[in-house]
């Protein structure tokens, strides 16, 4: 595999960063997880527009190059590899600057395309995932708006990876595939890599971006897909027994698409129509935009 | 300057890490902020137990070498740049794992050292920082203990690099030396990169480590050598009006030592006995352990 770092195309094991690159040294870095499918990037409008609030958000925004230009980075590493279906991580941070956590004005960002072969996606695709997904719920809260905004990615991650740890800890037999975390008013926010959803008396439920939890791109379009069918939504602050007392509940990020929710904390849920009818939408968006 | 990168030293324009090593991805990475003081490494004892415990919160305290293979990792990189009074950054990553975020437990962590030239320090010594700190308290909030453990020391630095932006937002001329952040109940916690001492009545005042903020080498240093002096010492909560009422004010870190708190918002505080007494003690300590 190949990957690009700082403009170049170099063999994924050579693909590194300074040890004095501020991505490295203080996780200073924004991020997007994105899919190519049949060679073209998913949502790509989207994933820009975040990554440059992320951006504004450290600081940087203005010495980022224009979105046009990540695109042809992008291309260029799906091209390189020869991948059509792909998972791709586009990371842009501050880069090497004096040795001192006050950032510089003046930044000469460090920009990492990453990609990794992905099954063919749309109508006729294959989920990436083994099953529906098993998931528990952590003690590990989310980090609160207050502290670090939550609608910035970024490669400040041990927040999710501690919420994953906290699987690891409390498991007997197989961890569960997504920890669950609450936010610091214990209400349900969003899984480590995901956001969540379920459904009760036919009407769709997620929480609301009012809550420290990353409006997810996916969570996005499957919000406008079940407005367009006329299914009733609602966003707003949950708790976990109505989480448990869902008829269908699952996940949404850019790789996994929906991914039912087979069981919370040892409690079936399952999927149903409204997931599988969503599912299939997301799949007729996927093959009209990047197949067709 | 040469690094110590996973076992080699190499030059540092040529330090490096892969771009799948978890301490970029994630800043999935534990570290330590020391000085040498004529080649010794000053407090290695109270630096190696906070790595372990950092280590021991991410999950990783069984992968990471014993403290004097790390030692002497510091010392060959302070023996190569013929450095005896130094800067140290000791850092310690979960390395390249399968690119997922839940961590695998087979560990290879990497192990980074960087260091960079300072003045002598003990008695003789100068401070390295260049005049008493302007600070100022800023709008971000510290991370609860909740959503990720203030006692540990990680590469998940954005939460002081967003306080230290809000001074660069807020500021008319230069901006303030050092960032000062609350936590989430409004009580004064700690600054971005140092601990926060004031002086009242004859009485020394820090910050618990009840609260989030870090349990700092220096803070402890500091306290021990108060109570042994005699100083009435009170840890406790405490609001920005019990700062900018205080007759001395300092603040604390490795690099800095006591560094002396020149205003708060504008509002001008400045050093007095009682600083001036533990920064001599600070050095006599310095002095006794590392230089004689």
């Amino acid at each position: 595999m190949e990957y690009h770092v700082d403009g170049q195309l170099v063999p994924a094991e050579e693909a590194s960063v300074n040890v004095r690159d501020r991505g490295f040294m203080y996780g200073d870095a924004a991020f997007e997880t994105l899919r190519a499918y049949g060679g073209e990037v998913f949502a790509w409008d989207a994933h820009a527009d975040r990554l440059e609030r992320t951006c504004e958000t450290l600081g940087f925004a203005r010495a980022i190059p224009p979105r046009e230009d990540l695109r042809e980075r992008i291309a260029e590493t799906l091209a390189a590899n020869d991948l059509d279906d792909a998972y791709v991580k586009l990371s842009i941070t501050r880069g090497v600057q004096a040795g001192k956590l006050t950032p510089d004005r003046a930044v000469d960002p460090t920009i990492v395309v990453m990609v990794d072969s992905l099954p063919r996606g749309g109508v006729d695709g294959d989920p990436v995932w083994d099953g529906p997904a098993s998931v528990r719920t952590v003690e590990t809260r989310k980090i609160p708006d207050a502290a670090l905004p939550a609608d910035v990615k970024t490669h400040n991650y041990l927040n999710g990876i501690l919420a994953r740890l906290d699987l690891q800890r409390g498991a007997s037999g197989d961890p569960a595939d997504e920890a669950l975390l609450f936010d610091t008013d214990d209400y349900l926010a969003e899984g480590a890599t995901s956001n969540v959803f379920f459904v009760a008396d036919g009407v769709l439920y997620t929480p609301t971006t009012d809550q420290s939890l990353l409006p997810g791109v996916t969570r996005s379009i499957v919000l406008d897909l079940a407005r367009a069918e006329g299914l009733p939504v609602e966003t707003g602050r949950f708790e976990r027994e109505e989480l448990l007392a869902a008829e269908e509940a699952f996940l949404t990020n850019s790789t996994w698409e929906l991914r039912p929710i087979e069981a919370v904390d040892g409690e079936s849920i399952g999927a149903g129509p409204v997931t599988r009818l969503l599912s299939r939408l997301y799949d007729r968006r996927v093959e009209r935009s990047c197949y067709e």
